[in-house]
């Protein structure tokens, strides 16, 4: 139905292919270079495959005008996150690409630029995928493949009484990002703007830490949407609640200069999303298996609270003050379409 | 940075996923439900994993007006055709949605649907997916999971000279009944113009045939760019030409009618695609078991032409017209974006 041959700024889709998308396939033999219908995957036989789909919207999820070195790996990173939170160690992905009129070929070959250095990094292969033409805008989604040892993939549902709640790195430094991006955040020293925007543009996945807490989490998830909210999915699936230390949810030194001017960007912290961070429960009697983990990848690991048994009354995730007292929560985190389920 | 808030027609994404996904995937353990961060998919020991993806976006792949029925099945058969034309067996699929303003509740209700019968029919199960807000045309991505023994995949590359060439089903109704849906053919009976439009609505993936093609088949594609173009892939792939004879391309009885009216319509039929019928090559002393197959599964496998070493004079891919000329090909087949490399 669409006139493709209104489209003369880019290749043809094959040439697109062998030219940009093929050689991000090289070594990975079920992929058979990207010239056939579809790719075998095969784990390790002590292994199964986990999977993750994810997909990033321009002006949802990143901007327009991002480069695309940054959107190819983001698309991926967002992927690889979830793969690390269920214990699973990366190994390859598809991926979808749905290209409006005004991409060019330069921005592909900055697209599979940037899928290069993140395959290099991550030690996953290109294995299959689709290129298409919208007239909205640009869309990236993205299939990827990890491995975990059988039956011992990290859920969601496993926290347990009395596990206490641990989160890698930082929290909230892309929510402030994106502000910082958006010109919402005056007067904050230069380098603290770019660590809060880089944040935003490029998640860390914890790809490295993520296996190393099988054995150790009863529960795990990867923080998106928003610390709050995802946390509460993660109690919502082991039928828990939680209860979290305000004071305890670690801040990078940008995050805290800029709470410090304006108090109540703290709901961006709870709330905002995009942290790429492991959420992850575990017995208190692991804490100091926990401390050596953390030493080891040199990964910050903090505990902020506790996990603990079904309550009907009060709300599934509670956030205590430094007084005792507990936080009012106005907006639980980042969702598609409708009204936020905490505004009701 | 989108504002869900202006979104008050569904309901949020979490309740859209539990109320219309998550009884999808109901009864495939490593679904977790849809309450997971990701997925685990285990093949059979003997077996390994085939992976496809296919995205399809309104206005280019489909009609934005069309039932949210047959945009599901649609969505899920494509690709289905291709773990067919591999000889694996369906398993399990992850789904984007990226959902534009003006869907409401019951056309997610419908899609939702589509995909329940379907998983009825062809016995698979939605495992995981993502669902997003878009403010350009809906796209549906799927990426499906199949099963085939061990070192067994049916590639395009395997083709050798003296193969027969052989399809399944008819070739070209799609694309004539694309043609139908646009108002461009006239003076067509009732009931052709329905048998035509259905195939182009609701792809018929040959899920059963393909596994049967395992030890009888030398090399596969399921043609769905146009019969031309994928067959010169797998002519490509395998290092191979190929010539077929155009009287012999399998026709339905609605399409010869179309093509006593309109001659010139011989094109589409060689070029329209959207026909998600396989194509397959095999030894000339298989062409008894090749019957036997046809009958037992009930759907008729024509030879359209035969394999030959690579000629270094002379197209990849020869039609041969009835008086034993060779016909000159206008258009290959469909692609996104550029010109067609079958103008130049």
């Amino acid at each position: 139905m669409a006139d493709s041959q209104s489209r003369g700024r880019l290749p043809d889709e094959f040439t697109l292919i062998a030219r940009y998308f093929a050689p991000l396939a090289h070594g990975f033999p079920g992929a058979a270079d990207l010239k056939d219908d579809a790719a075998v995957i095969v784990a390790a036989p002590q292994n199964e495959l986990v999977v993750k789909t994810d997909a990033i919207v321009a002006d949802v999820d990143f901007m327009a005008s991002a480069p695309p070195q940054h959107v190819a790996r983001k698309a991926l990173r967002v992927n690889l996150s979830d793969l690390a939170a269920k214990g699973a160690v990366p190994r390859a992905y598809l991926l979808t690409l749905l290209l409006p009129p005004w991409v060019q070929e330069s921005w592909v070959s900055g697209f599979a630029e940037g899928l290069r250095d993140d395959q290099a990094l991550f030690g996953v292969h290109l294995i299959g995928g689709d290129t298409g033409s919208t007239s909205g805008p640009l869309a990236v989604s993205v299939c990827a493949f990890g491995e975990v040892p059988r039956g011992r993939i990290i859920r969601r549902a496993g926290a347990r009484p009395g596990d206490r709640i641990f989160v890698t790195g930082t929290i909230g430094d892309a929510a402030l990002g994106l502000e910082v991006m958006m010109g919402r955040i005056a007067d904050l020293d230069q380098d603290s703007a770019q660590a809060l925007r880089q944040r935003y543009q490029l998640p860390q996945p914890r790809t490295t830490l993520g296996p190393e807490l099988l054995g150790l989490a009863h529960s795990s998830t990867d923080i998106s949407d928003g610390l709050v909210q995802d946390l509460r999915h993660l109690c919502e699936s082991s039928q828990m609640c939680a209860e979290i230390d305000l004071g305890a949810i670690p801040l990078s030194a940008a995050a805290r200069r800029v709470l410090q001017a304006d108090p109540p960007r703290q709901s961006l912290i709870l709330a905002g999303g995009d942290d790429y961070e492991i959420l992850f429960t575990s017995p208190a009697d692991a804490s100091g298996a926990v401390s050596d983990l953390s030493r080891r990848c040199g990964i910050p690991i903090t505990a902020i609270g506790q996990i603990k048994s079904r309550n009907q009354q009060g709300s599934t995730v509670q956030v205590r003050n430094a007084d005792g007292s507990l936080l009012k929560l106005e907006y639980e985190g980042w969702q598609h379409f409708g009204p936020r389920s905490a505004h009701q």
